[in-house]
């Protein structure tokens, strides 16, 4: 079920680096894409950046309507993943969610188009960099809106096991195959060599 | 064994967002950092972001040498990427390196100091940014050298395995509980609906 998340946890979502579905949409049309390369930049305010190209469909729309959102495809839903990041948006007849049936349910606070498959949801409102745009690509965000489905996501933690592996992170390798966050470590502190005053 | 990555496949070393090792070094100091928040922005020429905070020794360091460089940690180091992501390297009678007994090798381009217990490394330039470095943290480099360790990257892609499980790599979702990268799924494309001219 799918539940808000704080805005201070919200770089949680994003911190172990999954794979995310940008969906963008101004003027009744809409918009949605793969992105392997994103990343936290700030805790509070909330931030976060997202590369996308030049090329797609999915930079127009999101210039002329000054947002995106984030869904966190997963386990389940992988081969939408990798459909809606291999097909552009810009030709078709009908867009990528009626193309290939995705459902999809609107954002609280700017009513963008978030994948109902996915796992978390982070809508962002574009903060406007043209430098960074044009020479890296780099769209900076703030996050204004957070969600995550509590079977994966709890208490401001994901919570990775094998019951609910369906639920599991995707971290794109390459052509289709991912890697998806499916067991975890928790690492201990390491002792220095004690010296006093260090 | 560390083996040459090309320099067009740096980005996959990173696409799939795993927690880095950041090292630098400036003039006979040296310092190791984790960062969770790091994206290639750009394949060709390979280019590479990093949210380094302002209160890091890092930072100091990064800045005035001009370059990092980035190590990929895996299951067998996780004590050791969490450890040095929490320690200040900026008051230690030693540097960080010497007090956890890290094994460090020289970055073939720059020199800069590489973790020889990582599984993959890359040498980047700093791309002087002051704005993006103000505003939001982000350091932007232009990848120089890349190698990883061919048990478990090998003709350009990594290959996550039972049997390499040591060398997989690690996603932190906070407070030293990383998740690992150690199953993989391969997507195929959806069919859409055949529509003519579509």
């Amino acid at each position: 079920m799918r539940q808000p998340v704080d805005l201070a946890h919200a770089s949680r979502l994003l911190n172990h680096g999954p794979t995310v579905l940008v969906s963008v949409a101004h003027q009744g049309r809409r918009n949605l894409m793969a992105a392997a390369w994103s990343m936290p930049v700030e805790f509070t305010p909330p931030r976060v950046a997202v590369v996308i190209d030049k090329s797609t469909y999915t930079r127009e729309l999101l210039l002329a309507g000054g947002g995106f959102a984030l869904s966190l495809p997963c386990v389940a839903c992988a081969d939408l993943a990798f459909t809606v990041g291999s097909v552009s948006g810009r030709d078709a007849a009908a867009d990528k969610f009626e193309r290939y049936g995705v459902e999809a349910f609107d954002g609280p606070v700017l009513g963008l188009p978030l994948v109902a498959a996915g796992i978390a949801w982070l809508e962002c409102r574009l903060i406007a960099e043209p430098h960074a745009q044009q020479a890296y690509d780099t769209f900076f965000g703030e996050v204004v809106s957070a969600q995550a489905d509590d079977r994966v996501f709890a208490q401001g933690r994901y919570r990775f096991r094998d019951d609910n592996r369906d639920c599991h992170t995707l971290h794109h390798l390459g052509a289709g195959l991912f890697a998806v966050a499916s067991s975890t470590v928790q690492a201990r502190m390491l002792d220095a060599p004690a010296t006093p005053g260090d």
